[in-house]
C-alpha cells in the first residue's frame, strides 16, 4: 500500500490544492465560489455556508499539519472573515446559504452549517491564536449540542409523537467534530463526550441482525420498519467508522478498533456494486426501493472516505482484507473520478460509473472530501 | 392517432384500475395502500395524502365519466372517509404523510396534498352529492387561495426579501383544479381565477428568448440567475400546456390554443434526449449543471402527461408536429414503461431507459398520472 503514498499527496498539493486556491477565491465581496465547472469557472455565486467552513478548515489543517505556507493561510483567513461576518444570525445560528455579497438566503434549518463553522474557527485558532476564534468556536460548539434534541428546531416537518426518528448525522459529526476541537474542550469534556458518541455510533444505530448501521432509529434506538428507517448510506457509516478508528487510536482502544473495522468492511461489501464497480450511496436495508431516486449513483465522497478508512484499517491492524479492497477501491476511484485533463475531481457517477455532472464543484461538493481524503491517505501511509 | 384508441382504453380499464382495486386497499385501517412493488405486494404501509386523494379523484371520475360500476364508487368512498377523518389538523391544513392507521406523521408544510383533497371532495360531490363534500371542496379551496402567498407557512426556509421567488407550481395546478372544481365554484369565479392564472402560466413563467417556462421566477416575474431561477422540468410544463388546452377549448380561444401548443411543442423538442430516447426530469436553462441528482432519468408521468399534450394538440388542431411526436414518445413509453409481465407501469427509468426502481407505486407514484394519462388520451381520441 505504501508504494501509493507519493500518488496520494502529489494529487493534493500539485493539483487539487492549487484549483482551489486559483478558482475558488471570491476576491470582490470576501469568502469563497464553490459552484466551478470542469475547468474551474465559476458558474452560480451562491455561498453554501458548510461549504465556506469546510474550505477555511482545509486550508487552516494544511498549513498546521502540512506546512506554514503563507498563501495558504491567507486563504483560510479570507474565508474566515467571511464567515464570522455574514453566515450567522442574531442567536450565532448559522444560515444554509447566501448570496455573493453574504445577504442571507436560506434560514438555519439544521445544525451542518454550525459544526463546520466550529471545525473551521477551531482550526484557524491553532494556528493564528486569536482569541475570538476559540471563543466562537465553543460558543457555536456548545450552540450545537443544544440544538442537538431538535436539529432542525422550528423546520422541523415532523409531526411530534407518532414516529420520532433521531438521525445517525449527529452523533457521526459530533464525534469527529468533538476530536477536532480537543485543543478548546480540554481532555475531560472530550473524553465524557467520545463515551457517549461511541455508544451512539456503534451501538444504538447499529442493527446486528443485518449488521449494518442505520440512518435513522426510533429515539428508544429501536428499528423503524419505514423508508427513514430501513435506510442505510454505506459511505456514511464506513467515514464514521474511521472516527471510530481515531477514537480507537486516541484510547488504544483495540475492541473497538477491531469492531469498526469488521463493520466498515461489512458495510462495504454490502454496498458494493458487483457488476459497475463502485459503492451505492443509499440501499434500503431491506432490500425494498428506497425513496431516494439517486439512490445507485456513485458518489466521490463515498468513495474517498473508504480509502482513508481501509487506509487506516490497514496501518493499525495489518488486516488483508482491508490491504485488498483498498486496491480493489483506489483503482475504481481513480480511475473514475479523477480528471485525467483537468484538476480536481468529478462528484457525480451513474451507476455504469460515467460522469452525470461535469462539475469539480457545487451546492454539495466543495474544497474538503476530495483534499482532505487524500490528505488523510498520505499521512496514514507515511506510518507505514 | 385513432388506431391507439383501444390500446390506450384497455390497458385502462383491463390492467391499470384492476391493479389499484385489486392490491392497494388497505381494509384494515381506512385509505390505500400505495407502495406496492412489481406484483402489488404492499412493501410499506404509510399514507401519503396527495396520493390518497389522487387516487379517490381518480375512481370519483372513472365512475362519473366512464361508467357507473359500483365497485368504482366504492373505492372513492373508501378513501374519502379516510381523508375526511385522518387527514387534516384543526385549521383544515392537509397533512403530507400518515402512519397506516392515520396518525400524522409530516406536517402539512405545502399545500399540494390540499389542492388534490379539494379535487378529491369535488370529484365525490358530481357523483354522489353529499353537502358535506362540496363543503370540503370550497373550504379547502379558499384555504389554498389564502396560504398560496405563503404556501409553505411556518415550514418556508427562504430568508424573507434576499431572493424572493415564487413557484410555477401554484398557477400550474390551480389552473386544472378551477377547472374541477367548476361546478362548485360557478361560472363567474372559475373566470376570474383563470385570467390571472393563464396570464401567471403563459407570461410570468415564460421566457422569451429561450422560449422555455421556468420553475421559478422572483416576485416581479424577472429572472433570477441561480440553481432556482434556472431550473426547468420539461414535464411540468408540457403538463401545464395541457391544461392551457383545456382552457383554450373552454373558452374557444384559439390564440391561446397555438401559444399552447407551440411552446408544448418546444419544450419537448428541448427536453427530449436524442442518443437515448425519453424526456429528462430537470434541465438547467442556461444548460449548467443543475443541482438535481435525479436531472437525467425519464419518469412515468413526464411521459405521459406530454402524450395527452400531444393528443390534445393534435385532435384540436390537427397540428402535424403534434401527431409525429406522438408516434415517437408513445413507442418510447409503452416500451420503456410498461411492464409486459403484471400490470401497472414502472415509474422511474434510469437516462438509457433501465429500469431503476421496481416499484409499481411509492412515495410519490400511486394511482393518478397512469390512469389518468390512459383516460385522458382515449378521450382525446375518441373525439378524431
Amino acid at each position: 500500500m505504501k508504494r501509493y503514498l507519493n500518488t496520494y499527496k502529489q494529487e493534493l498539493l500539485e493539483s487539487v490544492i492549487p484549483f482551489w486556491l486559483q478558482h475558488s477565491k471570491d476576491s470582490s465581496y470576501g469568502g469563497y465560489f464553490t459552484c466551478l465547472d470542469r475547468k474551474g469557472q465559476v458558474y452560480d455565486t451562491d455561498k453554501f455556508v458548510w461549504l465556506q467552513a469546510r474550505e477555511v478548515w482545509m486550508f487552516a489543517t494544511l498549513f498546521d499539519k502540512v506546512e506554514a505556507r503563507a498563501e495558504w493561510l491567507e486563504m483560510a483567513r479570507h474565508g474566515l472573515s467571511f464567515l464570522k461576518e455574514k453566515a450567522k444570525d442574531k442567536e450565532g445560528n448559522f444560515y444554509f446559504s447566501l448570496d455573493q455579497k453574504g445577504n442571507p438566503l436560506i434560514q438555519p434549518y439544521n445544525i451542518f452549517s454550525d459544526c463546520f463553522a466550529a471545525m473551521a474557527f477551531a482550526a484557524c485558532y491553532r494556528v493564528d491564536p486569536v482569541q475570538e476564534y476559540a471563543d466562537l468556536a465553543l460558543a457555536t460548539f456548545d450552540n450545537i449540542l443544544q440544538r442537538s434534541a431538535n436539529p432542525k428546531g422550528r423546520y422541523n416537518k415532523t409531526y411530534p409523537g407518532t414516529r420520532n426518528l433521531k438521525s445517525f448525522a449527529l452523533p457521526m459529526i459530533l464525534s469527529n467534530l468533538t476530536l477536532e476541537l480537543e485543543h478548546l474542550l480540554g481532555e475531560e469534556r472530550v473524553n465524557e463526550t467520545s463515551r457517549n458518541i461511541i455508544e451512539e455510533v456503534m451501538e444504538v444505530f447499529y442493527q446486528p441482525e443485518s449488521g449494518l448501521i442505520l440512518e435513522n432509529v426510533l429515539e428508544d434506538g429501536s428499528f423503524s420498519d419505514s423508508f427513514d428507517g430501513r435506510l442505510t448510506s454505506p459511505g456514511h457509516a464506513i467515514e464514521a467508522m474511521w472516527f471510530m478508528l481515531d477514537l480507537a487510536r486516541r484510547y488504544g482502544d483495540t475492541a473497538l478498533r477491531d469492531k469498526a473495522i469488521e463493520r466498515g468492511l461489512r458495510t462495504l461489501e454490502y454496498g458494493w456494486d458487483p457488476p459497475y464497480g463502485g459503492i451505492y450511496y443509499f440501499l434500503d436495508s431491506k432490500g425494498y426501493p428506497p425513496d431516494k431516486l439517486e439512490w445507485n449513483q456513485k458518489l466521490w465522497w463515498v468513495h474517498l472516505e473508504t480509502l482513508v478508512f481501509l487506509a487506516k484499517a490497514y496501518e493499525m491492524s495489518g488486516n488483508l482484507q482491508s490491504l485488498n479492497w483498498f486496491e480493489k477501491v483506489h483503482e475504481y476511484t481513480w480511475s473514475h473520478f479523477r480528471d485525467p485533463d483537468y484538476a480536481e475531481w468529478y462528484g457525480y457517477l451513474d451507476r455504469y460509473g460515467k460522469v452525470q455532472l461535469p462539475l469539480k464543484g457545487g451546492k454539495w461538493k466543495g474544497c474538503f472530501h476530495v483534499p482532505r481524503g487524500l490528505f488523510q491517505v498520505w499521512k496514514t501511509l507515511e506510518k507505514l
